[in-house]
């Protein structure tokens, strides 16, 4: 690719993912915006509500990714420490952001929960602000950092609110999908040959299992659709050629 | 706690995870099957089907935690180089071992295809194994690396293989819920003092929304199960002290 890769990684915070009590799906929905915008995820992390691991993990991965994407631990309670966390990576102060301060009085409350509330309204000196179309308290961005909200609908609001222009992201992010009825083995050394062939697309390959057999989905990822088109075709043939009945992508008989 | 902790480390390799394209399910699985067997997951990666990423990855996690466990890439493709990259983190051969060898015999194919499945059969010098009772190739253990498949039945089955010994797990780690229509902010200030109380147990606040009105679940964390129900009595009252109606486990209303 002649164009910079643009790339992303992912912070989830959060004892509840660690724990099992909670599936994480927040990491999914940013890898899927992430392709539209023109930006790479390259790695994903979960750690827990300590405020060292949280500081280390995001001064690591700010210098090492051009983005970071953290989701989680920015409610009103005890265990919402990500803002002064974020701050004390950074060096900073913390203070009470005017426009979320004025979102949250909006809404009226006893002094104690105001209190409590308020404290969403604290963001890093020197952040701006990531929307929250739910009218919630906006999440926040402070130099390649994003945080946002743990709660999977909040958290897709705010991400709503990117732009490519903001995230500097390239060209889209396309894939292409194809199965078969045929073993992983059968067609490994075919599809080799066809990734060496294709080195700026990524050629993955899962297999899936079924009570009526099993089979194999080759997934193309790049952002050269012409490219994308022809390796697809290429590995079409390939299945054919092996006898089997290509499956696309939307078939029931694939997955 | 008088125990010393045996922590854990996931790592999930794979591009697919990262591209949106698979809902990883393994994370969630590992963890609670972790809980029962006394083991807590301090940390998880997710990270590409790079070579040098896989190797720099499993070398920073093996020191920092007492286990390992990686998910993916030890199928027959070319994109399947989480073997040979344990293999090069530990700077040790790689070579066929016999009983999976053989395992993968027993089911016959064309040279090709068998070349391409004996892949599976290759594992780190040193490397004991990991059941499979699925039937399929085995998952393997360098001291302590545990690596497993990525298809969700497989890697379950090669987890139940587990055994406190075999991990050196402590206490079983247990949690209690318990939910009520209130907001965490209204909630904040008293949980924060319930909290303090009870420094070996982790208190976790999660707000839900719903089309009927938003609420809060609590969720305690820890080994010992006199002081769970002790602390989880105490946020009981204070639900009621708040005037709302305590929503256990199980119920509907709860989330």
């Amino acid at each position: 690719m002649a164009a910079k890769e643009v790339t992303a990684c992912m912070i989830v915070i959060g004892n509840e993912i660690l724990s099992g009590r909670t599936q994480d799906v927040n990491l999914q929905h940013l890898a899927i915006e992430l392709n539209e915008l023109g930006v790479r995820m390259k790695e994903a992390r979960v750690i827990p509500d300590i405020e060292d691991v949280i500081v280390d993990t995001v001064n690591e991965c700010r210098v090492k990714f051009d983005h970071v994407f953290t989701t989680g631990g920015i409610g009103p309670t005890h265990d919402d420490i990500t803002a002064e966390s974020i701050a004390r990576a950074f060096g900073v102060e913390i203070e009470y952001h005017p426009e979320i301060s004025e979102r949250i009085q909006r809404r009226e409350a006893p002094p104690e929960v105001m209190a409590a509330r308020m404290l969403m309204a604290r963001v890093p000196k020197g952040a701006v602000l990531i929307d929250n179309p739910t009218g919630g308290p906006q999440g926040f961005q402070i130099d390649n950092v994003f945080v946002m909200a743990g709660v999977p609908a909040v958290m897709q609001a705010m991400v709503s609110s990117f732009s490519k222009e903001r995230l500097g992201g390239g060209h889209p992010i396309r894939s292409r999908s194809i199965g078969a009825l045929l073993g992983e083995s059968t067609v490994a050394n075919a599809l080799k040959e066809i990734q060496d062939r294709y080195p700026d697309i990524d050629l993955g390959s899962y297999p899936f299992f079924r009570p009526d057999g099993f089979g194999t989905n080759l997934v193309m990822r790049g952002t050269d659709t012409r490219l994308l088109d022809q390796m697809k075709e290429e590995v079409r043939q390939m299945i054919i050629d092996f006898g089997a009945d290509p499956i696309e992508e939307g078939d029931p008989r694939g997955q």
